[in-house]
């Protein structure tokens, strides 16, 4: 794979502050000189940890320099000394740089409920100050891993207004990845010149589309956190939200979130496959969304997916406790390209089904045949190794 | 343990029908001569299997002379046929017996989607028929197992109204436990004369403080039943809503559901552990349960359970998107008898606390301190073995 290199204007920095584990890359420090409009989308958990609270405030403000990342400790649950660590962090960062503190942002991943160690957190900032530029954003997506596996980065180059720009994206995620954001951390880095209202209008559609339709297990973190920071260092003329180069700016867009939100599933802590949940003819969309999630969260499905097991009256039975409004004997079934269930009944193909779900990519199709809405979510099969991980993950 | 006698008037018999698997006792049938009273509760799952709504419309007449019990099969996703099939072992049943039809009841449990195999089921029909008596409400037990490693039976023997009676519960259940009843078969005789109004009553109750507040995976079955019937064979003076006597029934009953929830979450699948986890202090008893259930649910929590780890972070977080109105800063949390979260923050006992989660019995208080409202729920760790069961179940 060729280098993916940082957006014009963009600086990164790791260092290795010992907040995870001795030696491991732990800190990255994004920068860029030119201020760039940010639209940011944070966790709805209502414990939300002390550098959301903080981002929440800046990001109203709408402009950022930088952005400092650390791994190993989320400084969530920690109370009153959480919020003056975050605003320390802010704070060195802001004067090393030389900018103001409400364009600096502060993101921490791992354990919760640990105050963060500061004296470990100062000195990583420091090195990152001092070695800024010397890293990429591959660097940075994998100084931000905590359970991940394989670190998650995109990258697009296209020709807008003019100019060739690009955007390149990071993000970090592999558990506790449900409605609404995850234990995910995402940036998104461009030097496009666009408009500060259409990029969050653009931002908030792609969010919605790809982060908010994954499902790992269920839960949803205290730190999620996932922007866009736009510098405009390509030189384009600005993009503004109903121009034909804003539509393809946004759409580079919803696809680069979408593609980052199938390689957290695909990291989903233990999975052995990706399953794409295709819920057709619900009576409203929100019907639609809720029996795709009901689906994607059934521990039953997942656990069936897992073993290549084409169970679909766990699908049916968890239709029927979602409480969407359908009618069981309208309800077709496929597992990918085969049909397994017809009208509510056995259509007499599981042997055929069966090959389906050993593919590691599974589309399952439930067509309620009630409405005209469609919803679609992303979410991975349940196994041995989530459980190993997630029993074995602090003590 | 000594034997456990049916209640006076009930007879049992169970057969190997060969629905289960070739030798298995997978059918059973339970008569009362003299007519009993029955309470009934059925799944609320919108899908329903065959014999839940035969069930349903012959439990509003209130009068039970059998119950026809196979495992193996839930008839469930059955459509006309599964229909057809339910009806006619009621029908057998009712005629082998010399009862009305709608005196008898039929229930199913096992894998969902296929039709029965009803030259079995007739032929089962007829050995249980010739067999009446011959078996005990143990072999009932041990024949509606599916999943179960260990059959369920609880006994009460009581002195009301001047007569001496008993109560005899027998259940099934073990994986897909959740709020509003399980993939849960449940069976409680007694021959005290109860009213029958009254009976509805104290079942109600009973089955909300117990079934209701058990969750294994958050899947809910499409068979779900659980009954009590009363043939009043004791000879007792009825016993009826407001006396003292029927309190100590009532409250027998709560007893009795109780400890068939409890055995049914300890045999939740690949269960290592039982785990009770105590809400206080919500703005409603609404919020409490919700939030009790959210953190009984949450495959975090129950890993972290499995694992011995007191990782109160997941709890917390929980609780943040369980959508219950509280103060992060006043939540306390004790794990067994230690106190791990004070005021929103670690409290510094983790050490004490891991050994809290070595015993195979955890209770797990809560307190938001935010209102007077307080609920319990019963729930288990989630293991491999878990994840092994339902992966290989019907392949």
């Amino acid at each position: 794979m060729p280098v993916i290199n940082s957006p014009k204007g963009f600086n990164i920095a790791v260092a290795s502050a010992g907040i995870k584990s001795p030696g491991r890359k732990d800190m990255a420090l994004i920068y860029t000189e030119k201020p760039a409009y940010i639209a940011a989308s944070f966790t709805t958990n209502k414990v939300k940890a002390a550098p959301v609270l903080v981002d929440m405030v800046h990001a109203r403000k709408g402009r950022a320099h930088a952005v400092v990342i650390n791994s190993g400790n989320a400084n969530a649950c920690t109370g009153q000394q959480g919020m003056t660590d975050a605003r320390e962090t802010v704070s060195l960062v802001a004067r090393g740089l030389g900018v103001a503190e409400e364009s600096v942002y502060v993101c921490s991943t791992g354990v919760i409920g640990v105050t963060m160690p500061m004296k470990r957190v100062r000195s990583g900032i420091n090195d990152l100050l001092k070695g800024l530029g010397n890293a990429g954003p591959e660097d940075a997506a994998k100084a931000i891993m905590t359970t991940d596996t394989f670190h998650k980065i995109v990258e697009k180059r296209i020709t807008l207004g003019g100019k060739r720009g690009s955007m390149v994206a990071i993000a970090k995620g592999a558990g506790m990845i449900e409605p609404n954001m995850a234990t995910m951390l995402c940036y998104i880095l461009t030097d496009f010149n666009v408009d500060r209202a259409s990029l969050k209008v653009a931002f908030e559609q792609a969010v919605e589309m790809s982060f908010n339709r994954i499902t790992v297990d269920g839960d949803r973190s205290t730190s999620d956190t996932a922007m866009v920071l736009a510098n405009g260092a390509a030189g384009n003329e600005v993009l503004v939200y109903g121009s034909t180069d804003f539509g393809k700016f946004a759409s580079a867009l919803r696809d680069i979130t979408y593609e980052l939100a199938r390689l957290i599933v695909k990291d989903g802590e233990g999975a052995s496959k990706v399953i794409e949940i295709r819920l057709k003819g619900a009576r409203s969309e929100k019907a639609a969304l809720k029996a795709a999630r009901s689906i994607g969260n059934s521990l039953l499905f997942k656990t069936a997916m897992y073993g290549g097991d084409p169970n679909w009256g766990r699908i049916m039975a968890t239709l029927g406790r979602s409480e969407v409004p359908f009618a069981e004997e309208r309800v077709d079934i496929s597992l990918g390209k085969v049909m397994v269930v017809k009208g509510g009944l056995d259509a007499g193909r599981i042997k055929a089904a069966e090959k389906e779900l050993h593919k590691p990519e599974v589309k399952v199709t439930v067509n309620l045949n009630s409405g005209e809405f469609d919803a679609s979510v992303l979410t991975c099969d349940l196994t041995e190794t989530y459980i190993r991980i997630n029993s074995e993950y602090t003590t």
